[in-house]
């Protein structure tokens, strides 16, 4: 019980008025060329079909609605304009005027994802706003097995990672919906099915530091299921990928009612269980945040992805999440465009939404203003600060 | 086919410009304390989540709309404000002035729930208009396997049951979907597999006046179909809980479709298929709705806990549901104001989506003015008078 | 690989201002009686229930709003009105008049359906806009059924007919969803399964011109797969039926996601897979068209069903599908006025969309005209014309 031994941690707070990104990643050290920009513009990976282009898409109009300003230029200037003003300031003052320009005050920052993008005292540094942590379980195992040759030593390996990680991490994060899907067994696999799965893993997994490819990551159930069992064992949030992604997963699998066994198993454990993005089952995810006490609610990608739209996919996330549970979060990789894109589409589309319930009497200006300080930081302070 | 042999009972009529709420459940009789108040308010089954209130949900803002005018107060007033008005009133003051605010016409009254609630006959007294009666067929095989020894005696109490249910109630409910799932077996079982169910039930459920606990209660799937097809047989309207409810159900195991075959068998029955709830599969409750003819498709306790969207929802039911398919229920149980958030809501979102749609030209006001009335109470009296 | 061999076919093309129809169905020959008429506003097998009419539909009131002033009547007229005035006209100019006021400036035409009901040629006569044909797969494997012995013949005919079918089509349809579902498995079927396959098939199925029962239509999975990916190595964009329709299907069977592997599968082939209707799952369809690059969406009959709400519908599309990847088509079938309703609710239901959305300065007027042109016409311009 790493969480219960764990010093405690600085509290995640944001200054009035800003959001707290509960789930965000780091962001490139270097200028994008165009074809990499659009790139992030989107959950294909691949290029754009012929004749089309990932800018034409919800989120290439929200980014180019929000940023050109925040760069100097006009909203809705062309994707050539913008990216030409872009390498103009450079990689580095983009991305200082974008992240300070988000209106987020700060951020908890998953660290698992590859590439030359900034780690968390870095994106401080640009962003002028604290930095704290989430550990993302199937890389901790990853790396436990790049460095040890057999089961037991890996999985000791792997239990101090994570023990570890509860002393400084504000929280855990598992991409098993990409890994396998969250038709997982619900229950803790016993330690020598733990055992047999990672031998099997150890053995077909390539050694040392060849280049990684994608059979290396972990996929075997049972052992995605022994990481989502020991971050339990630490009582620390542990947020769950859940719904729409990169193509790398299969999107009926990661609906999140596929976890229902394995919420109702923890839910005298008093770790949160925070299920991230959701859509297009967001409101499924709402009701098992209405239903079950531990578990909450994020919109992150959501959002982003669609645009003009946020406001409504938000408001119905409203319908069945108590005001109390729903976390706002980026999910920005790559581009510091993703931060400022997250932000806005939420406040717009929140600001939007309660205006038009205090507008009609649904709903008082006292509480609408309550509401949109839980969504923006409240629920989220809660959540990880109380350890 | 006792439902052919049935004295014919008084038709499920309402006043004009009132609605028939023909899905609903018995009010306290005694004043709940803030925390029990509270617990009515959600579908979860325990304390809120700790630094949350279950009144911070869109139903709680609802009844803090609608409900503190009934009782002298300012809408969206503290809930301590209101708690403590309402017990100043009294409880059967408060249950009195409620009912009769809620624009209610009639009501059909599922029996089945347990607690110190009001029957048929007492909330016909406090709301002033006419009660009638639905029977829980779960609580009808309970009833009888409480009274009998072996599996003959109890098939032929609960066939008494049913048939004596059939002469005084409108209709009957399952709830298979909370003790198993609808993903049951579509076709009749044969007698040998019901008498051995019933047997092997009996054998495992505590006897006599023991206070019953959860494993008492029906969940055997063959069972569950002997209850759907008995009541099949009476060709009185069969109501089915679909969709979202408290976390006894695994809610992706409660989609609507996965009826499919079982609405497919039943077909030639001459017998209503009325699908509760549905939410968030309503829309294909409202797709089968839409192409099987006996199936007819209800709101229920979605628009309570939808609160401000529940026009949006609604809507969502209005794109496949035709329109004289479509019923109004408030699904309230235990607090009065459960159906006056339900009513008012209702009444709300339809008024405001057919202002609407005849504001646009969509639709005519004629026909508008038309679907009103079919919805609010017209729909509900074709179905359970039609026998 | 028929479609590298085939002669080019006329591009796909519409004038300005009008609607590139990519996915519709003949029109009856002659005039409807109003059983009959009312039988095409549903998707339903049969009459509607007691007491309600399928003119009591989302569908049959937009046919109502919509046709009456085409053929010189008041919007919103009463049926029994509508439908006189439409036998005085006669089918042939009611048709007439209401083809070409339903702004479509070229068809493509699924001649897979049976009844009394136009081909391409006479669609063109009546709308005065060009037609392009798509080959339904499973009609071509009962055609070659209909007149050959034994399993090699069959497959030698429906080869050849696949092959000649590229040579004049634009593309096939299929419909597995609904002689199976698309829980179909993924891979092609090996050569001796399909042999198997199709004798079995043929063993069973009536020979010669005796009246075709539902019995003698194509449901073998295996069978299915094979003409799946017949179609797949013409390259020509293959269209498939996903979401709702008539009782035919069941509906949780064709949920999009369940095509996920066959669309990895299919993901070099340079193959278009179009993915009709998609309702309820359209945001389903809307995140294959996203992450994968030779998937597109449609919404075919969505936008005719849900009438009033087919702005709303389309929002939904438009969260996640690329601009790039959404197709438009009526799915119009029997009826002339489906044709008109289809494109009067897209048009309409667009252009509210971007109307609010350009307001805000969520886009760019520019852009909005731009996406309207897409959607119109061009996207299915590129998919149609690119081989």
């Amino acid at each position: 019980m790493a969480g219960q031994d764990a010093p405690r941690k600085a509290a995640v707070r944001t200054p009035p008025g800003t959001l707290l990104d509960h789930h965000c990643h780091g962001v490139l050290r270097t200028d994008p060329d165009p074809a990499a920009f659009e790139a992030f513009l989107t959950e294909a990976d691949g290029p754009a079909a012929p004749g089309t282009s990932f800018f034409d898409t919800q989120l290439g109009f929200a980014v180019r609605r929000w940023c050109p300003p925040l760069l100097g230029l006009e909203p809705h200037c062309t994707p050539e304009r913008y990216l030409a003003r872009r390498r103009e300031l450079g990689a580095r003052e983009a991305t200082r005027l974008l992240l300070r320009g988000s209106g987020i005050g700060a951020y908890v920052m998953d660290t698992g994802l590859p590439g030359d993008i900034t780690g968390p005292a870095e994106l401080a540094e640009l962003s002028g706003a604290p930095v704290h942590e989430i550990v993302r379980l199937e890389r901790l195992a990853e790396l436990a097995a790049d460095t040890t040759g057999d089961a037991d030593a890996f999985l000791a390996e792997l239990a101090a990672g994570i023990r570890s990680a509860a002393t400084t991490a504000v929280g855990f994060k598992s991409v098993a919906a990409y890994r396998y899907g969250l038709d997982l067994a619900p229950e803790p696999p016993a330690l020598h099915e733990v055992r047999e799965a990672a031998a099997n893993w150890l053995k077909k997994r390539p050694k040392g530091d060849r280049p990684r490819e994608q059979d290396d990551r972990l996929r075997d159930p049972v052992l995605l299921r022994h990481l989502l069992w020991s971050a339990v064992a630490t009582r620390l949030p542990l947020q769950l990928h859940t719904g729409f992604g990169d193509p790398d997963l299969r999107l009926h699998r990661c609906d999140p009612l596929l976890l229902t066994d394995f919420i109702r198993a923890t839910r005298r454990s008093g770790t949160p269980l925070i299920l991230l993005h959701g859509y297009p089952y967001h409101r499924n995810a709402a009701y098992l945040a209405h239903v079950y006490p531990h578990v909450y609610a994020d919109m992150g990608l959501t959002l982003s992805h669609t645009g003009a739209r946020a406001g409504a996919v938000l408001a119905e996330m409203l319908e069945l999440t108590p005001f109390g549970k729903l976390l706002f979060s980026t999910d920005a990789y790559g581009l510091p465009e993703l931060y400022v894109v997250g932000s806005r589409l939420f406040r717009e589309g929140l600001d939007e939404l309660l205006g038009t319930w205090t507008g009609s009497g649904a709903w008082s200006r006292t509480d609408a203003e309550r509401v949109t300080e839980l969504l923006a930081s409240k629920n989220a302070e809660r959540v990880y600060s109380a350890l």
